[in-house]
């Protein structure tokens, strides 16, 4: 069986560091496509230039211009091939124009040790038939954010004010994660994972669109299979900007992914 | 008058893309060259290279191998040329070796708009004269760690426990720091600020350098003159690997740089 998912950040290898792709409408959300989405095709392609190196262990994106669904190719040039990790410079393009350029380093998650020395504390939230659907989201607000049918959200009830005019202003949002054709999660698919949930900013009574200006993603773990929990927050929104710091965390308590954008602040309304 | 600082920063322009430099044996620490003190070199380069756009707004290094004293050569490939950023990629190498591989988008500090929302709370020090400064370091490591006499740092007592052997296990470090020359903090040391800390990791009792794999920083203001805070810490060790934040706040009470790393975590010695 293939997953919606694995289809639509299938790459086709063109030469040695060259791979083409066909980004999928259903990851529209406003005038462009997905980052995070568009994050897990650039990863697919470095991950068939690699080998041995499956996983993302960092990857850092700097969008350049909005994409558009459609044809897209990614080139990856490989900086310094290691023992136990590997970096390249990857670049994703529509026709003349560069929608990303990234810097990753690539490893073998399942080759590293199984100490655990977390300090962090996982998100708790109520389980989720008790939590918030993202299928409750208003029709006006799914049909310019269709990446909202690719996956089941559930949000915290605590982080929704928002939705009914009355954002926290704490800056923080959680939510329980899956996609919706039951895929389970891989390093992959983390790097959708970590830029999926609605801008931090919602909760902070600024609702529209943040674009990214960067957004570096550390995996930390492969997943177990299950929910995933996501907790965005933001600390500093100050000349405009705001910095989003995501967590996700999988099945069994461990954190898998941790990662951080510099947004530009939504234009009020 | 010149800073030491600057001259140790300089770069010299070889071509319309290429930026020759030396790197200072004064920043030397353990089996190479300060990785901060080297992000401030590629960031001065990239600065000649958009004159227009004189501050990093985000820049993301990958060090690829550990640089020596001597001479570098740092080459600057703007990818995008906008009205307000702009991003470039850019590499150090010596000789054939490259050393770090970046990208970054650049703009004018000076141009945002002066909005604060910060909820990061800043770190309470006691005063610098009740702090550990960094000079009652023992002879060996200030041998083996040559930057320590580049800045004058002091360490916020609470947090020092590791150099009598009883490191609090918080993963926790805070210091002030300022150039010893007396320059003026500005976007492009905040580069240096955002690495010269000890590893957070000898809070954790874990002593030893701690190879930085990737560093990405945030610059969020033109620091005011004056000390500046350092706050390091993890939440995260796991699998041979640690993430380290940084905060910078100066001397106003702002917070002005955020950068996180991944690094290994230290062998046991």
């Amino acid at each position: 069986m293939t997953y919606e998912f694995d289809g639509q950040i299938a790459v086709v290898r063109e030469d040695d560091t060259t791979y083409s792709a066909e980004l999928a409408d259903g990851w529209v959300v406003g005038g462009g496509v997905n980052g995070g989405y568009l994050l897990s095709v650039i990863g697919n392609a470095i991950r068939h230039t690699l080998p041995d190196k499956p996983d993302p262990l960092v990857i850092s994106a700097y969008y350049l211009s909005a994409a558009a669904p459609g044809p897209a190719t990614v080139s990856v040039d490989v900086r310094r091939a290691g023992g136990s990790v590997s970096t390249v410079a990857a670049d994703l393009r529509q026709g003349d124009a560069p929608r990303i350029t990234a810097l990753a380093t690539y490893g073998d998650l399942g080759r590293l040790g199984d100490d655990v020395r977390t300090t962090a504390e996982e998100p708790v939230l109520p389980p989720p038939a008790d939590c918030v659907p993202n299928t409750m989201a208003p029709p006006e607000l799914r049909k310019i954010a269709k990446l909202m049918d690719r996956f089941d959200m559930r949000f915290h009830p605590a982080h929704m004010g928002w939705a009914v005019g009355e954002p926290s202003g704490n800056g923080e949002l959680s939510a329980w994660f899956r996609l919706v054709d039951g895929r389970e999660p891989d390093p992959i698919s983390l790097l959708t994972v970590v830029d999926a949930l609605p801008p931090v900013t919602f909760d902070l009574g600024m609702p529209g669109w943040a674009p990214t200006l960067e957004l570096t993603a550390h995996v930390r773990a492969r997943p177990a299979p299950g929910w995933l929990k996501v907790r965005h927050a933001t600390r500093n929104m100050a000349g405009g900007m705001f910095e989003e710091d995501c967590e996700v965390w999988d099945s069994t308590g461990r954190l898998v992914a941790q990662s951080r954008q510099l947004a530009r602040q939504p234009r009020m309304p």
